[in-house]
């Protein structure tokens, strides 16, 4: 006899990418920023470290609600901190979907909105893209009361239009979570749109453009009515006193992020021409990862098995859609060009093993 | 029109104690250690502080499950960190109860749990402790999906027989959750059950006696089958690696914790004379807090507000069976002192309003 829920029990739950516990590894498969956090950054953590560790912290996170706020030209009280994008993310599905409710995600994305409807026992409305990632026609379900989109989308890298998003937040019946994830290394975002709409939900996080997955710290930018009633469903505490103090150097320090998010994209450029060199079809990306589709009867997972025996790791899906393809972290110059160097040399005639092989 | 749920519409959300900003308070209010952190965890969490802070933690934070499985006699397949106590509490309400499914808890004891069970839209079973907090005859109810029991309880600070706890196990049809937050200062706790019961699971923290209220950590023990289906619920990487460095040094120096605890327990010995001999009634504490009933008429929310105009915050309850009690953090011998002359103070005659209100 099993003591979960039934949906747990069925469930396989969320992989995520993997975490080598050793440094020998370039690692290109989860995608972390290659550069530092801001100096300012560790120097405020180290200062909050300090006997106040004894005390709780602030319930609703105000100095990173404030610092939040004034960054991106909104108010305080539109903003939701959480311990990663990811608590968030709980937090809006355990808000908004109860049992049997329509849940609406497009695949290919990020795989835990599934996981998420899941685990709520809500139904999981899986909508494909086109083959171009764009949105389909049949994206708007009657009745869901959360669909999720990643804008840039991972992981494809693409990107849907801000308007079109804008037009799909007026006909859907519930809230719009846009996953802003990786807008900073993006030409455009939905920020305008929470003004616009009242049942917008942007989502932004310090994992990526800020260097700062290892601290967990999300954020969420929604009108005041949501992010009052998303008061209710977080743990009193979920933003730790470390990452409070690490928020708000981190946002203070704009061209820190601002000159790593530049170089990550021609470093970004120069991947996505070596890879369309190498056969490759790439996806336009407006990330700091391309999604690179493996041509010419090439196997995506061999090569993601030799590069790992080459100490690099890159991000294979074994999924519809994905399995010919690699996901590929924009890591440094030095750390592309070594990997450009390994792909050059797997895919010479000589590793039969590799190009005789045929995915689909 | 509301988007969210009408479960989460209709409920209140838990109310964490005040957290003032400022440090002119004697803070006796939310059962913090007054005592620092050990100053080895201070250098560990400062040494973690550097550039790897780009990368994901640990998503199963290998390392923290190591060092408690070894410092509590257990192994690390049976242990789960967490963002917090609170974390995992919801890690577990998620994975055993859904809509409508029975959660037991007893009244009074820590208000989160019926603030859970609304957010899962489960039926909320809240059965009164009896007059001296032992726990009732109809506290097993049939079909419960998950039990939670605080042991050493909170409020009250009273503690149940582990013998008793380990027969409740065995009787009942769901898990039981035996959450203790406070057993460093207890005489006994219900380690041992876990290996007896596949029912049972054990939730620690480091916010109190380890004085790590601060950056959210605690931990789960249960047989490895609960463990494993409960790695589908949480977070892809709930404890950040700040806190994993945190939770490593902290259980490696348990003299610093136990010196403080120690302490604790002598200030509570004469915290809860001092109160007995003013009048009092103390119920015996085996936490890091008292509860006193004020009797004769004495009102307990006019005591509370007039030592919180007098910077001293200690816990008041506006709720049945509380509302003529306060709730003490033992703080140090000196702040102690402090409340302890200041609660004399307002005892005597000339505080006519305080003495002349009756609260029950």
């Amino acid at each position: 006899m099993s003591y979960f829920r039934p949906n747990i029990e069925r469930m396989s739950g969320y992989i995520p990418g993997e975490q080598p516990k050793d440094g020998i590894y370039i690692k290109l498969n989860t995608n972390e920023n290659p550069y530092p956090p801001s100096s300012r950054v560790l120097h405020a953590i180290n200062e909050a470290v300090n006997e106040n560790l004894r005390l709780y912290p602030d319930p609703v996170a105000t100095a990173a609600r404030i610092k939040i706020a004034n960054v991106l030209g909104t108010k305080p009280e539109y903003v939701m901190a959480g311990n990663g994008s990811d608590d968030l993310l709980s937090i809006i599905i355990r808000s908004f979907a109860g049992e049997g409710d329509k849940v609406v995600f497009p695949y290919p994305s990020y795989m835990l909105y599934k996981t998420l409807a899941e685990l709520q026992d809500s139904t999981a409305c899986n909508i494909d893209f086109t083959e171009d990632y764009a949105l389909p026609k049949d994206f708007l379900i009657k009745g869901a009361k959360v669909t999720f989109l990643a804008n840039p989308n991972s992981p494809s890298g693409t990107m849907i239009p801000s308007q079109e998003i804008s037009r799909i937040a007026s006909q859907i019946d519930g809230v719009l979570v846009i996953d802003e994830a990786y807008a900073d290394f993006a030409e455009d975002n939905c920020l305008s749109l929470v003004e616009q709409h009242r049942n917008v939900l942007i989502l932004r996080t310090l994992s990526k453009s800020y260097s700062l997955a290892g601290i967990r710290l999300g954020f969420c930018i929604a009108q005041e009515s949501l992010i009052q009633g998303m008061m209710k469903v977080k743990d009193s505490y979920n933003v730790d006193r470390l990452s409070i103090a690490a928020v708000v150097a981190a946002l203070d320090d704009q061209k820190s992020m601002k000159t790593h998010v530049e170089k990550i994209k021609e470093t970004r450029l120069h991947l996505m021409k070596s890879l369309q060199e190498m056969g490759f079809f790439v996806y336009p990306s407006q990330t700091n990862f391309v999604l690179a589709r493996c041509m010419r009867g090439i196997s995506a997972h061999t090569l993601y098995q030799e590069l790992k025996s080459r100490k690099i790791l890159v991000r294979y899906f074994n999924l519809r859609r994905l399995d010919d393809c690699l996901r590929i972290t924009i890591g440094t110059r030095e750390e592309i060009d070594i990997l450009i160097q390994h792909l050059k040399e797997l895919l010479t005639t000589k590793h039969s093993k590799i190009s005789n092989v045929c995915c689909r």
